[in-house]
């Protein structure tokens, strides 16, 4: 222990409260921070480049989380006093665990949101590539889980494109929300030190700063964000995994899930248990009960930094967890997937019906009604078959295999485009921080 | 009833499955989405001018929602088909609930988040007006509730602002994403008639259209991302309300709420309550459950229309309204929100002292104990004054007045930005709306 | 206006923190604690016959919620003033909102959750009568939605009798921990008048009273055990939905469902959508957000009655209101539905197979390897039938008609103690409230 | 991999799928099941002693689970085959994963609940003995957090025990309900040996069986009760914990909490932050997300197993991990807490002020008045003290001392009454399972 005079030697106390398990999650922003802090403090002259260079040798041996510390802030300025000496007591200048840690959690969030970003690219990708393939392949549509319309899996395919191309774009909102820097605010009013909170910005490619320090410091609205918004994500999966259980179900027969993604019984042989879509639809509830301890949490506790915040953190990392696994299971299950040969119902061709006889001139409604007496007695017998139903589509983002072919070419750049946008905010974040590893090498020369 | 061949008769199944309550909430939006739909048949060529007109005439006559009907579409096209005759029933081609609602809905929720990002607006000029009188009131900060370093009012205000802003930002995005067309993908797989869904997107001021027409009809993830983001701005304020609550109350005594929003006791008449910030704490955690509602909802229900999505939409205004008055009842006390003249604990320049110590010369965390001794010896007695404090700050974002001056000027620019962001987005819309008003009154003429 | 000397007269303001709405479900609740307090204030001799006539006529004249007050409480002592003269207002004396309405929502709460056990009651025995029926109707019984062996209805249905078995236990044991009284708990620490709050107690029916007036007044943790308990048993029901939505698709053509409880498609006039389980399943989800809401709201927040509580109680009668049409809709449904003629597949007979096998003499796991061989190559062919397989079952809650026969004598005792226990309670509610109206009907003799 | 055909080899989808975490948590509660299966299967004369004996060896070897398998149940059964050979694979006959782990989970869940009520028990008994030390400390009583009338800290700290032993009635409901055994019910409908599924429940400890075998594998609807009134516990906590915080505060200064539950700051040496009050009041909030997690995995999923189902278990012990600490942490605070000598402001006689004027014969409402008056001009002079307002309370649940001693005597027999419940049940459960004991020991002779 380094900064409590008074605190708790009972075990049970200090477990109550310790945050090194999350901790470990930030370990390497931890001490990312921490080095664009020392190199500020050396810019300012505040610190010479030879304690910079003790210091800056210490952080990059830390490389693990030691026990008996309350957080990984104390445990590594501890390490770097032990090995630096009383020297190392300036890190403590200008600083302090709550604009470090409200930094750090940027950064890896940041890290994270563009992982996720670009897995969802791949799927997306995926889905676009697969949906060529099986563009005359007849899928029945659905409303309220009844047949509705014949429909093609290419088209199914493509919607699921779109679902993740809406949450693709407000997750990239989300990340220029989050890419901004808390540094410097110090523990809830900033500092006496006339430190350029703007420069420690730019060292780790940050857009820009959260100006206000008590914003700065005591908000985790931002970071909120992520967490609804990977929410969001994972319902709307959840909902893809809900179709695959019911439509590779043997009542159903639709679809055959690769033999990979599928389980057995210890009672029942013959059972083919669509598994990894009933944990990709559980997910889906495990993250709503993560946003809301998220905002639970967060709700009507006073401003300025709070120890309750602290608890937020491994349910950001959870969720994120979750994110990945579910959107590389559901990747390799579009890989693999096969539509099985199961004949679609006639029935659905009754709206096709209803609108070729309104194309001969009936009001829509009464040819409606037509349709429907015949349905309901039983005396329905279409004039049109199911694929030729499928080419009579005549709208943007229909299954019509023609106009597909027309819309993939716009669902093909809009995914180009934001491929090329990620790639550029993320070379802008790289060549930003390349800056740090100059001043850091440089100061690293020292004495050599 | 209109379209039921089968269907209850049994009133408490009717009411169990109605949406007429939540529908009053779309009912312009409902009768617009019909009114380009009419236009659009009617630019296609498969309606004519006549029918058009007479069409769009019972359209602006459908003043209120009659009772009977399982929701507001099958009364409109009922109203139709009895004023226009059985050419009303032309409007149910290459049209459907499914698409009609989605669109509605959007349509709606565009408004909405217009009116409350203007709402924010103007919170934040208040905010931003009223720390410029605050600059030099000091006031506490604190961590953990406890009293942290001295600070100005002014710095508190400008941390409000700071996070107004980025709810704002991350609201405008949800905006965007929100204001794409579904119209035109009827029930679920689109129509044999080939309408142009750009045109009919242009013509409600969408900015594009949602291609894929399962998503179109289907999907709410956008709308959700709505309610979680102001779900987010809704619990930073219920933050604001816990300490508007705490510091006026006598116990602490540094804040006067305005009269016109305490209250008192009907036992205890010495007592004044904070009675609105209670209210806006709370609101904080109903609007987490209004979260976990609509996500729960839509969690793992099967794609396509499903009725569970008609729950979700009352949830949808229920958040909206709460937002919006919350808001306003925010921006009345800030307006008259004075601050009490209660002497802030010395004990908060502890850290100034060993900021100043270290300046000396002395390695921050030897400066820190030395200080640290003294506070917990009880003999630590400042060398500077409260107000020194503050003008000792230097960095951005922190309440020095002269930095807070500087600051101010970025943060006015922000706003004037985000100002003139959002009335050209509005710009836009009302432009492109434009043209249906001119089809309409062009189709108007006829026969005149 | 009332009570307040300060106070808001912006309508914003006032509608922001008004109770008025949700104060309508406890008109009643709220009149029947003011009569036990006049009765108490008389037995105590505090106020004399003739006064607690005059404000048991008040009372009783007092029949509707006029404008303009914070809540019903205020606008019920204002009538009470008024119509009575100076002397209503010794109504204030030894009462507080905070204990009246405490006790006014119990007692409210109390009567709910009676009638939701008695509605429990009314399905259960639907199910146990019409389990009778169905006792040889084949069922498909399924894991992860896959057919896993041959079952009853009847083994079905009665699956929901013991889920609403259990639910209704603890339903049970949540009424009484809600039958306690607070009243006479003034504000927070009680009155200085020695008023008999056991005896108010008994006036009203409760069981006990809650001792610590602090808890009296300020907690809700009972109510909320109320909300839990029953979103539990809606989130089982919806489990229901779910199955009846899914086994009545024309995909699976297991059931279905009557037609007073389906709907059809504005477009797609083959469609029988399960709307009403559409409904209750989403109802499930509706509830999760309830019970949230109320429990972002209740946590965290200081001890002491806060506005905040207020906010709980629309949520508690909203889900009360679900709670008691989901049970009337699903009752409905299970009083018509068919059962459709549809084959159940062969291979769920593979269990029984390996159990043939194994009681032939070979170790149960090398029995289902060998039989799960058989059916991955397609060679599975069953030694038994279907009804063969129903009759073979040999454990208490079994489908085997004959073991269902003799655990249904057991389900049906259970069903009559329950009926019995919840009778016997309400009973003595009734009995001791007899006494409310007995001291009430003599002051009322008063000057005739 | 034991039972599975046909299943991944790919990592990422087995670990995606993998209970092997949770299952650790119930590893003693499987073995145990599984022993009671195989003297089921003995005392049926299914399998013979020697073979009994050599699986019940098996078993007790079992003691650590290995990497590889889906869930703790393959790895036993393997294990099992492993070491006594083909005729381990007896123990798969009668028995599925589904009843197992539904078996498993009751147990472990029936033993945790009993932990927490002795853990309430143990709380509770701390605050009676506590509350007689401190009847005579002021403490002020607060609602909306302003000061209300005087109390004493005995009063509060027997609030917190009124809160608590409603807590403690509903949980000892709950885990009655939880006391019933779905062993012997097979996958879902149950199993053609007939196995005595009363005598097995008999040897668990169960009170009874559930009947209905789909209910008895495939709900968790008992299970999610725990958890709501786990977190219904957490969330009363977490006012008690905003209180400490608040009044612990420099700001206020009433209580002082013990050092070993305080910390300080890195930057501000003088703080003293209630850092494991913090920690609760976000523990509520955690607890909250947790049962939405539960809530919406199993909201709307088909009745039978399903792998969500799964997913539900980490959570269970999460939240009873979350309250067990949480209540140490409490009774550790209450061990040390002290009342420092802060005065209590007048104005909160006001009450007593206007009560005693209505004692003199003029109605309440106008005596509050009169006193409101002079509170708001500042005139306000009671002319009774702090200590007399105390004495003058004369309610029950009041903090008048003399009064509070009667209460104490009625609260001490209800902590007793419920005390010897839980003994009772506890012995009750013991000396059931005392009977496999015997029948294992007698197996465990055999050959000998």
């Amino acid at each position: 222990m380094l900064y409590r005079k008074w605190g708790s030697k009972n075990d049970e106390v200090i477990k109550y409260t310790s945050s090194i398990d999350s901790d470990k999650e930030i370990f390497q922003e931890v001490k990312l921070v921490m080095k664009a802090h020392v190199i500020e403090l050396y810019l300012d002259k505040i610190i010479d480049k030879k304690i910079s260079k003790k210091i800056l040798d210490a952080i990059n041996n830390f490389n693990e989380l030691p026990e008996g510390y309350e957080d990984i802030h104390e445990a590594l300025e501890d390490f770097i006093i032990k090995n630096v000496g009383e020297d190392g007591g300036w890190i403590g200048l200008a600083r302090s665990r709550n604009d470090h840690v409200a930094t750090a959690l940027r950064l890896k969030m940041r890290a994270e949101i563009i992982e996720i970003l670009e897995s969802i690219i791949e799927l997306r990708k995926l889905l676009i590539e697969k949906s060529k393939v099986f563009k005359n392949v007849l899928f029945p549509s659905y409303t309220h889980f009844q047949p509705a319309q014949p429909t093609t899996f290419s088209h199914y395919m493509l919607y699921i494109e779109e679902e993740l191309s809406s949450r693709w774009n407000i997750l990239f909102s989300v990340l220029k929300n989050i890419n901004r820097s808390p540094l410097g605010s110090g523990a809830v009013v900033g500092t006496n030190i006339a430190i350029n909170r703007s420069r420690e910005a730019e060292l780790l490619g940050f857009d820009n700063i959260i100006i206000n320090t008590i914003s700065a410091t005591a908000s985790r609205a931002d970071l909120i964000s992520s967490v609804s918004e990977i929410t969001n994500l994972m319902i709307s999966m959840s909902r893809i995994a809900e179709d695959m259980i019911l439509l590779s179900s043997s009542f159903t027969g639709y679809v055959k899930i690769p033999d990979s993604q599928v389980s057995t019984s210890s009672l029942m042989p013959q059972k083919r248990n669509a598994v990894t879509m009933e944990i990709l639809r559980s997910k889906g509830g495990e993250c709503i009960g993560i946003l809301t301890s998220v905002m639970s949490i967060y709700k009507g506790i006073p401003s300025g930094y709070d120890l309750d915040l602290q608890e937020i953190n491994k349910n950001l990392w959870n969720c994120i967890k979750i994110a990945k696994s579910s959107l590389e299971v559901l990747k390799d299950l579009f890989e693999g997937i096969e539509i099985l040969n199961k004949e679609i119902d006639k029935s659905t061709l009754a709206t096709d019906e209803a609108e070729k006889i309104a194309n001969e001139g009936k009001p829509y409604r009464q040819a409606y009604f037509d349709v429907a007496d015949k349905v309901m007695h039983g005396s329905f017998s279409p004039t049109i078959t199911l694929n030729e139903s499928i080419e009579l589509k005549s709208v943007s983002g229909s299954p019509n295999p023609k106009i597909l072919e027309e819309d993939l070419k716009l669902i093909g750049k809009r995914l180009d485009l934001d491929k090329l946008s990620l790639s550029e905010y993320k070379s802008l974040i790289v060549s930003k921080m390349g800056q740090l590893r100059v001043i850091e090498d440089d100061i690293m020369q020292e004495g050599l």
